[in-house]
């Protein structure tokens, strides 16, 4: 194998492929990256088995073949090199030479017999997602995944595909994320997408107004970004119905600027924070929301100006799951509906239907 | 006491003492910040007993008095506030209310008389030099001080001045860094500071023109910013004679470009630092210098354009110090002289005789 690549067109590929390489793996095959050279194209390929990112790009190719080299040290030889063309030339035995300007490395690789195939895709069903509206619908839910293993199939977000309208769910038995998108697809889709997977193709996803092609079989789900394709294990199991979880009905509802209740949770959490479960204490009335918050090391109180629509109620939470939800909402101005004080609060833009925040109350010893 | 205070101004100050606090004390007030107010001004004071910052701001003050107050919560509160006045009054029980907008605080406070008196410095010599100078001094010299304790003086950094001349020099056995000024002053001082000490002071200088006034005791010196004072003891003990190490001689001079020798250097590094000691060979000859490392994982050949005066030279060191001098210099082109491949290489900006690294060689088993 020998080609010749510009060095930044190759720095900024083995970049993208290496998030889906793990530093935790077994197979220590699985910490190189797979070097392909083939029709004037080079392919490079990470995977950790559950996900894989494959790259394809443009490439002078002088002697077709494949070889996979150190992850780790391929991505600080490259990076580090001066923006000339790189030519890389790999012999029989896996010695690897890479000679850039003034700079010459050898490096021994592995034969790319070794590194496992990735699952071939036959496409059983697919739609196209504009890369935007896609980065916005992980990024307003993926963080309400399960972090812990104990229930794995919540590590996951439901994609629930039917009549032209696409459902990304998220949650986590505290708090749930839900995000509607119009997509052109009348069939039905409901998959469960590891969370790690949407994070990767999240910050994989760049700013360009073109589309995704995301192409499911019953095990495996492929995002096609035109030169990167993501390929990830779905996982297997039944996902809580969401929808019985939201109720539409409400006794409280609060309209509130976004900025302003968020700034003084994030100023109740720091002494919520040196307490248990980073209680606070919303006590709402009239145009007022007071943010209470105790701890060993005082306390404090914050006066929210809002509109209340129907009754009073005093209810508490855990700060960084309201936090969490209110960073995801862009709007100026929020909605949060309360039926009582052991039922959820549900907080959603004013001005967007299309998203749901959900957390869960904490009970207040005084109030039980 | 009870002040008003912009917040702005209070949190920029706060973040000033706080870098004169440890997170590693064992006495728990040393954990606090001293707040005092008299004289429509509000001092801050934070210490590790080692290192002391006071900083000193315009306020209104309604009713005098000191209290001590917790350096995170407090630093966190006052940063999280919007951009108002805030009120902090404290009461003989040392509650501390802090209102601010819609926002309202009460923590614990401490009196402020378990707080250590820091040292009163009475000025036995001082002079004074542009902030600028000091902390480009302080740039170029402090990293090279030693950082494990085994021998103590070394952790700090001597200040010569004799003649209208200050020398700066740090050193730990493998590398000594000397930075000389002009400054207008002509009596002798001969102290070593700590290493920490210094860098503190570089952090909290500004880019401003102004000068700073530097006072000594026998035990302790002083850093005069005007709103923000500085002591630190000195560390005792006999600084080892910098002057015979530093040879002016040389059997091989080479100039060379500052960035291709650090960017081949650090190129080098990658597999340099895989192996022991982040071992870099040079390889002398002519117009080139020829970079080499070998590690279990590969090799590395750098090839940098040089001029040489004198004799062909083959010499290994660990990249890591010289890459440490070579990124202290700011001028395009440096100059490094040799003698043998078991003596220091001495390297200095081409246009600057105030500057000298030093670095000592690796013996290679192959050239011994």
């Amino acid at each position: 194998m020998k080609i010749k690549i510009p060095q930044n067109t190759l720095s900024k590929n083995i970049s993208i492929v290496q998030k889906g390489i793990s530093s935790k793996t077994t197979l220590p095959i699985l910490n190189g990256i797979l070097v392909e050279a083939y029709d004037n194209k080079l392919k490079l390929t990470g995977t950790d088995l559950e996900l894989g990112i494959e790259t394809q790009l443009d490439c002078e190719v002088i002697e077709e073949g494949k070889t996979v080299i150190s992850s780790k040290i391929f991505g600080d030889i490259i990076r580090k090199l001066p923006n000339y063309d790189i030519n890389l030339e790999v012999d029989t035995s896996h010695n690897i030479h890479i000679t850039c300007g003034h700079s010459e490395f050898n490096i021994l690789g592995h034969p790319a017999e070794e590194y496992p195939e990735l699952p071939k895709i036959n496409e059983e069903s697919s739609f196209e997602i504009p890369k935007d509206l896609l980065k916005n619908m992980i990024k307003q839910t993926v963080f309400a995944t399960a972090q812990d293993e104990t229930r794995p199939i919540l590590t996951g977000a439901l994609l629930e595909v039917k009549d032209n309208s696409a459902a990304l769910v998220a949650l986590d038995g505290y708090r749930l994320a839900l995000k509607n998108s119009s997509i052109p697809y009348d069939n039905n889709i409901k998959v469960v997408i590891p969370g790690k997977t949407l994070s990767e193709v999240s910050r994989i996803l760049d700013d360009e107004e073109n589309n995704v092609k995301i192409m499911f079989t019953s095990s495996h789900i492929l995002f096609n970004l035109g030169d990167t394709i993501i390929n990830s294990r779905l996982l297997e199991g039944q996902f809580l119905n969401y929808k019985d979880i939201i109720r539409n009905e409400y006794k409280s509802k609060v309209i509130v600027k976004t900025s302003d209740i968020k700034e003084s949770i994030e100023r109740a959490s720091l002494l919520a924070r040196e307490g248990r479960n980073n209680l606070v204490k919303f006590d709402i009335k009239d145009d007022k929301m007071i943010i209470t918050s105790n701890s060993e090391i005082g306390n404090v109180h914050e006066d929210v100006d809002i509109e209340l629509e129907g009754d009073d109620i005093v209810i508490a939470f855990n700060s960084k799951y309201v936090l969490d939800g209110l960073k995801a909402i862009d709007s100026d101005e929020v909605i949060m509906n309360f039926i009582s004080n052991v039922n959820p609060c549900i907080i959603k833009p004013k001005d967007d239907e299309n998203y749901t925040y959900l957390v869960l109350p904490v009970r207040l010893a005084e109030v039980n």
